[in-house]
């Protein structure tokens, strides 16, 4: 089962079965109401008739006051091959934020901001926290995600190396595409190894397992409870394995035109375009 | 005037202005009316009868999906005392995330997470974007500010410094606090220095002007404008001066029943008091 968010005509976002060959929409409940009490939403049936794909405006299922938490060089042979090989493997997840307002869907165009080269392609699993965490347990914090998506967490390497921190990189517009939510049940732990395998233009440029994680979901989400209590609809994006473009002789950064997927074992492909972004025009 | 959000018993928040005695408060609009035009909307009369601050839930007149930029080292003096004097005056604004579900209100107990010693101040103060910006020149930016109030970034130091990002310690529950909203049009240009000052239990701990910062408003919105398009409602916090905590000899930590508060010339006074937060009951 694919869940999706819909956004209605007034406004108002729902969460929507995506039907197996991705051509119908049967629409669940609302997105407060799935977030309110998410382990029961994914049982339920849909509550209309299915519509067509086609019609619909698709959208993330997150709350707007979600936080998207990502765990940076969580994969030993990424770290390797980055900025940050000579600092040896983190004591601890190193953890950035994107705001749910750079997430964009499957399909969507990924314009590249005017000051960079093109930008990078990090494939990655996202978990969403389906239950209040606070001071939580390993096995209490696995217990509560609800589900998983395929994730790209496409960087802008020019804006996330002005500083020692990497927050303007990770936010560029429609950065951070999101594919359907897998319920748990249907995925099983990823410490078992889904494999993740990212293609630009059809050439593999990633391919990793899940089981190559330093820090398990589980383990991040509870340090993370110590310091704040996560929510329902909370995502934490889990990391990159090695093959990202910046980090290859010579540099590989996608330009406008570029296509990139994500496939992930169990959750789908996710497929992005990259396309300019055109200077704002002068008045 | 000074604008407040409140939550109705349905759960809308509205915008509201606080009186000058702050013990009244008059709605104005619906958070979302207001942030669809604000520079218009901060002219509006109060559309109904005043309530006694007592009797509502004060909350920061800020969109769930708002994007709280912050930024790090942004007074030469602050950076001179900190863990990043080594590297010199950084070459950008050094820019870092909150998430809206971080901030609180003036009054707000502010919780110490169970692993940390206690808790730093950072007294700023926050500019509201009122305008969407793509590529703005700083001047552009400056002028779509709509909005400053006073804030403490109230810092877990310890889980602010376990990686090299500094997400996690910024983002602590109830961590910060947001003074109401004044107008744009009543405060000037904070290039013309208003004074930032920080007590701790009466003592006066940090004194800075805001013609100290490093980056203004107006550079570093028309920098961000280049990566991601900025929205009304944004927030931009900009940065402290010196005199935090863990800089100290010995280093000062704000502990349970301590009490801050941060006064900012034209914008006015937040006070907060520091509490426990229990470790959570053994099941």
């Amino acid at each position: 089962m694919r869940l999706v968010g819909l956004r209605e005509a007034g406004g108002n976002t729902v969460v929507a079965r995506l039907a197996e060959d991705g051509a119908g929409v049967a629409p669940i409940c609302g997105l407060e109401e799935f977030w309110a009490d998410p382990h029961h939403a994914v049982t339920l049936p849909p509550s209309g008739p299915s519509l067509a794909a086609t019609d619909v405006d698709l959208v993330p299922p997150v709350l707007p006051d979600a936080r998207v938490i990502c765990v940076g060089l969580n994969y030993l042979a990424h770290l390797a091959e980055g900025t940050y090989a000579a600092d040896g493997i983190p004591p601890h997840p190193t953890l950035f934020a994107r705001w749910p307002a750079s997430l964009a869907v499957d399909g969507a165009e990924i314009p590249i901001p005017p000051d960079e080269d093109g930008l990078d392609w990090e494939g990655e699993v996202v978990a969403y926290v389906g239950a209040t965490l606070t001071d939580a347990t390993p096995e209490e914090a696995l217990g509560a995600v609800v589900g998983y998506s395929t994730f790209n967490d496409v960087t802008a390497r020019r804006a996330q190396k002005l500083t020692s921190q990497w927050t303007l990189g990770k936010n560029a517009d429609r950065s951070g595409p999101l594919g359907p939510l897998v319920p748990a049940t249907e995925v099983g732990d990823l410490r078992h190894g889904l494999t993740i395998r990212t293609r630009v233009n059809g050439e593999v440029v990633q391919e990793g397992s899940t089981d190559q994680m330093v820090y398990t979901v589980g383990d991040t989400l509870a340090l993370i409870s110590r310091t704040f209590a996560l929510r329902a609809g909370d995502l934490l994006a889990t990391g990159t394995p090695s093959g990202v473009g910046y980090a290859r002789t010579p540099p590989w950064l996608m330009r406008p035109g570029d296509v990139v997927e994500v496939e992930v074992e169990r959750l789908g492909t996710l497929r992005n375009t990259v396309v300019a972004r055109p200077g704002r025009v002068a008045q």
